[in-house]
């Protein structure tokens, strides 16, 4: 029975009632197309709506707004659920748009080098810190990987995570590369989180190639990219473009090579020092660049007018301990679209939780808790292309929602080192409840 | 039946069994009296054993050693719990010897006004900070403190924390500053967590004293100090020694007049300038001074000599987002018994959770892992005068113990931003198991 005669109620079979504020990151004009990204003071504008109510079926969003409103409209299925939200805060899924999360091993002995006083690339150059997690990863197996990147997505969703970005780059060979992409599409298909696989051979020159970083890059483009494109295991093509890694001109010819067999080009860019990637992104039309601590200025404007969005990772800053973060204000007064991620690996940014990124962007970054929000959600799906599916609530798109034990967003990064997600709904389903993994 | 003929067994209640590693800080010679505080190169001897296990009866720990060797001495009782430690670290529960946690209100708007560039006593000087939680607290009532400070004493259970140091100093004057202490009391009685109790009235002068610091300081002296020496609420007395807030010839005074009625000194110390605070520690004999990011060489010697435990907060440093820590290897090799504490408080430190204590000590002060542990149990004990009942796991000590999710004490300051603590034991108790609350 229709609850509204005259006109077709919605079927729903989730609905989540009564948010004290239920954040929508919607477009400004409604049904003038999905929201795009924030840029610029757009990035403050949640589009808000209190005591606000989203319903959704069969994984989509089918009704959003005033609590009155979505319940006038919709019809619940016999097996819905309904979700209380009085009192808490519901916005999109968080989105990690910027994870090396496939690997084996461990590296807090490097927290010890680092506190001691050794730098980054003086930990790499002596065969630490990426190539020790190479040599554990080459030793892992598929089902192992597999293992450790399951547990550690449910730890990311339990904090709220629906998508995730996961490089691979810690195979460094043809078939090295290839065991972590099969773990990446595995991961996707057997867990409720969404996995987007970005190739990035380019991470590291392993030992084979030590003092040929050039026969590595022809491998790289000659030998891996074919193989990775051939099993179509990877959507984007990232290069680790630093001093002492790959030149600006080794990492345009791999993000060409790739490019041209349809791999988005993604760059890690001016992460130690001021090397002329932010300037490269722009002119290959990367989708994004990552990192981006020593940018140009002139860099920066470049990245703004080429609509690349600039992904910035503060867990990795506050980990590395040099005191220093990406200059966040500046790549948003230039208008960049600006995004957040945890840039999760076992070296630089041991931490699963966005909710951890979101303190260092506010505390580090003195960003404001708004466009914390933006940077996390709708700009960071942008920044990996799926912005017409998921990173707001808005009829059509993916029901990724999170539920948080706070009646507003703006103490949302102000709590400190705690997990306050309290549900997590995938795809209209309830995954998590009181953070904690629903077992079903 | 005693498992071990000859010699009468040890009657226990509960086991936990083969730790990876049972970290138990015990002294370096055993018999030789309870763990004193750990001061330079001893605080990276943990005194761990491999594969250890620990019993307790009745609250108090009475065998702890190998496996083989525990289950040798002692008989189970028949409701005996045995926890597998299998692949875990079991350490003393830790010990958060410095919080502000009976309080009204939310101070998030402050993230934003410092992210903005005003400074911490700009805010304080326009009526916001500590005078707005004043003016939230007054307005509550015992009640409401008392179900919000048992709600976050429960995170920090699950966090890991078995005993917690709480200050009054947002009441002001006698009536409020008893009514914030009668809530510390009952907290210590209804919460499992032990709290130690601290008077400060001298935390900021209120509205009603503005441009009368003298005046407040003799009310505290004359009325606040004897009425909550009448009720017998306070066994330590604290003072903000601070440019524009106490000065150091009006905190030795309080200090005194504490110390008179039986209240021992501690001190807020050099937080946001060198004003002299450690040397006034010293000077007087406090039992710690706090916070001394900007204590001088010579205050350090001094406080080294006079043996005051220097407590210091790094998760404090990382809100300010100052990018400035105590020099805590200063404090290490002077001698100086350092302890690590959360600061909990509404506008300085949001964070309930002694885990990301750890990981901005490693990150951010420097400090290696086991310097780490020290601080945060034995030397946190010592610092609040209850080195002889907890702190480390010995016979004839409180059973407070924590069982953590990791293989290697190393890693405990490296997981960044999520919970590792999977058990808890309060005084011989499961209070928290799978990081839980267990409901009983």
């Amino acid at each position: 029975m229709p609850m509204n005669t005259g006109e077709q109620a919605i079927r729903a079979d989730l609905l989540i009632e009564d948010a004290s504020e239920l954040i929508t990151l919607a477009a400004d004009i409604p049904g003038n197309g999905a929201a795009g990204p924030r840029v610029g003071s757009s990035m403050r504008n949640l589009a808000i709506i209190s005591g606000g109510s989203v319903a959704a079926f069969d994984g989509r969003i089918v009704a959003i707004g005033k609590t009155h409103e979505v319940r006038g409209k919709v019809k619940l299925t016999s097996n819905a659920q309904v979700i209380d939200a009085k009192g808490k805060v519901v916005l999109p899924g968080f989105v990690d748009s910027h994870t090396h999360l496939v690997f084996a091993g461990s590296r807090e002995e490097e927290f010890i080098q680092r506190a001691e006083g050794k730098t980054y690339l003086e930990i790499l150059g002596s065969g630490g810190g990426i190539l020790s997690t190479v040599r554990a990863t080459r030793d892992a197996t598929h089902s192992h990987l597999l293992a450790l990147g399951l547990k550690n997505l449910d730890i990311m969703m339990c904090h709220g995570t629906t998508t995730v970005e996961v490089k691979s780059g810690y195979g460094l060979s043809v078939d090295e590369e290839l065991k972590i992409l099969r773990v990446i599409r595995d991961l996707d298909k057997f867990h409720p989180v969404d996995v987007v696989s970005t190739f990035m051979g380019a991470h590291a020159v392993p030992a084979e190639y030590a003092g040929d970083t050039e026969g590595y890059v022809q491998h790289v483009i000659d030998d891996q990219l074919p193989a990775v494109k051939e099993e179509n295991l990877a959507e984007f093509c990232d290069v680790f473009c630093e001093k002492g890694v790959f030149s600006v001109g080794q990492s345009r010819r791999i993000l060409e090579a790739g490019l041209a067999l349809g791999l988005l080009p993604r760059i890690h860019a001016d992460e130690m020092g001021s090397l002329g990637g932010a300037e490269l992104a722009a002119e290959i039309g990367a989708v994004s660049a990552e990192h981006l601590l020593y940018a140009s200025e002139d860099g920066i404007r470049k990245m703004a007018e080429a609509g690349v969005t600039a992904m910035l990772l503060p867990a990795t800053s506050f980990t590395l301990g040099l005191g220093r973060y990406a200059d966040a204000r500046a790549f948003i007064q230039a208008g960049c679209p600006v995004a957040l991620a945890t840039d999760f690996n076992p070296g630089t940014s041991p931490t699963l939780s966005m909710q951890f990124v979101m303190n260092a962007a506010a505390l580090g970054m003195k960003l404001h808790p708004a466009e914390i929000i933006s940077a996390t959600t709708v700009n960071a799906a942008h920044g990996l292309n799926r912005g017409n599916l998921i990173g707001s609530l808005e009829v059509g798109k993916v029901a990724d929602m999170v539920v948080v034990n706070t009646d507003t967003y703006l103490r949302i990064p102000y709590k400190l080192g705690i997990n306050i997600v309290d549900k997590v709904i995938k795809r209209g389903r309830l995954v998590v409840s009181g953070g904690r993994l629903i077992m079903s």
